[in-house]
């Protein structure tokens, strides 16, 4: 395959003419590692950018310590050495390729950290997120991207089942979490693509509880939310399960997600926007009586980031488009006492959608 | 024990007044859980901030999502929820509580993508890095402060004893990487305090080196550096292992950087500098021939951040106090062959350097 970064960074360019930007400032992160497949670790406080400019210059910025690894990249490299001052440095190039006013675009991962150093400098330019429109590249997955993604729904998919075929009574919402996410990478991937979530009993009414040393036990309902990271791709998926035989009120629960889950899905396809994937799923879950217990969107998009473009959300117009990659996981929260969510990775491919997360959407006892 | 927050926060507006600072803003990290305790997970792009005015007002924004969470927080909370511009709201609370122009203090880990949500407003203010006067309370450590590193140093020096006790040779450098981290947090951190580094033979001789799939092997000079995180503060600890007979020029190159350590721990004290501890280490190894093999700076402060004040380096004018936790690392990097590190966390308790991390530092055959 050949690389992609050129062409990439060529279509970046073009957007960034098209809407007057001078430049660009992308740091350590998704969108460094979308345009170049560099992945700088541990940069910490240490400057780290590419600098892309309108008219095709691109630099990068790089401390002593990456010399070696920077080494075979085909884009023009200045490194900084400790007795430098790196911002001294940015300024200038910025200042020589960006021109001396207009409109930059800067990295939405960007600390405020380097930001501030140059802010007295900065502050003459118009800034505007790199992500406004640096996200409509990345929106569209070529194939390449969605069978990577496949591959990291797989792992996702593998593990679960790994770990259900343990026996997960008695034991801790965090060690459970950590059983999930080694099997993550024993499963080949990466990473795991965020802190999964364990949340049994009343700790699942929390859409976003965090994993605590409450033992799962007989009766219990429990949301397991995880993902893994493949060649720098997300997957995230989520299941409920219950702990022995399921009360009445959780599978009346649970068949209502699974229907807004399962409608909405049905419902994807190239040229409905967004909001209207996200309604599907909330009429479901309203017209039985729990509109007000699905708290969150019905799902984000998925790529590099684990959260990104499109949102499926009430407000969002974004129209669907081939290539797109996002999560459909309605829930129902009811606190003190459970929550019940179903999420799947959803990529349109042939104008429909088509689940790359595999495993079984009934409500398994364990 | 009485909680220190309210007593920071004091502290923090009296050092706002006297710079002239009309207000704080404060991100989801290590200087939000400093000044409040909250440490709220997975915000991602969902605005949390803290604000702090000069005449002590102290509001906090979060999502809708948080709602719960916060109850028991003993400051003034807003919440926004999905159907209001968060952007809007912080807008308003700055405009009236920090006034409509002069210094604000931004958070050095805000990221971009918020700080670019109202760079049109921001704009008239003269924005300044939080980080340059926060560290001057968070770079000395109280009692209790000091009491959470040394358990934080101690799961390290344990899980160091536990990892050497295994057989490591034709374990990959990734496979000893997780189960450091695992050890970890087995023996009761809260997580690791960063991707820990397994660097054998002549991976070694980059000292930020990433664990890759190389097996460690008879004959290679092994260098791990990792830490734990204990109740939010960081240890951080490298060793220097030979795996079976370490040959004469490793042996020789390890006493250097011994010498170094030691020499440089010993030269802490109350009253001297930064550069002068940073300037003794390196003359021993400088003296000796490897000056241009000891490749960065001596250490770096340590706290609730991995990296913070004071940095230990030939230009870190920083007058040691008492309460002052650092990092001491000298190292020699021989490219193509291997390097040698040895690193302590070392506290200033009654005018002296204390030693934290406690694992001998001989020169290990496993």
């Amino acid at each position: 395959m050949e690389s992609p970064f050129k062409e990439r960074i060529s279509r970046l360019v073009y957007l960034m003419r098209s809407s007057g930007i001078a430049g660009a400032i992308v740091s350590p992160g998704t969108n460094l590692l979308y345009l170049t497949g560099l992945s700088p670790s541990a940069t910490l406080e240490r400057l780290f950018v590419l600098l892309i400019s309108s008219n095709g210059e691109v630099k990068l910025l790089a401390p002593k310590l990456y010399e070696n690894e920077l080494k075979n990249v085909s884009i023009d490299v200045t490194i900084w050495s400790d007795s430098q001052n790196p911002y001294e440095v940015l300024i200038s190039i910025i200042s020589k390729c960006f021109g001396s006013d207009g409109k930059i675009a800067v990295d939405d991962n960007m600390q405020a950290y380097h930001m501030l150093k140059i802010y007295g400098f900065l502050r003459k330019y118009d800034l505007m997120p790199l992500s406004s429109f640096i996200s409509k590249l990345r929106i569209i997955k070529d194939e390449y991207e969605i069978s990577v993604m496949r591959e990291a729904a797989k792992i996702a998919d593998k593990t679960l089942e790994r770990i259900i075929s343990e026996d997960l009574r008695g034991k801790k919402e965090k060690e459970v979490a950590r059983l999930i996410q080694n099997e993550v990478i024993e499963q080949g991937a990466d990473n795991f693509s965020f802190d999964a979530i364990v949340a049994s009993g009343p700790n699942g009414a929390n859409p976003h509880h965090m994993p605590t040393d409450r033992r799962i036990s007989e009766g219990d309902i429990l949301i397991i939310d995880f993902g893994a990271k493949y060649r720098g791709y997300c997957s995230d998926i989520t299941r409920t399960f219950s702990i022995g035989k399921p009360p009445e009120r959780a599978v009346e629960v649970y068949e209502i997600v699974k229907e807004a889950q399962e409608r909405a899905f049905q419902a994807v396809r190239e040229g409905v926007t967004a909001s209207e994937i996200d309604a599907v799923a909330r009429d479901v879950i309203a017209r039985r009586g729990y509109g007000d217990r699905f708290t969150h969107r019905t799902g984000h998009g998925l790529g590099l980031d684990i959260h990104e473009e499109p949102y499926i959300a009430p407000s969002s117009e974004v129209e669907l488009k081939n290539g797109m990659v996002f999560t459909i996981e309605p829930g129902i929260y009811l606190e003190g006492k459970f929550g019940v969510r179903i999420e799947d990775d959803v990529a349109i491919i042939s104008g429909k959608g088509e689940r790359l997360t595999m495993t079984a959407r009934e409500l398994i006892a364990l």
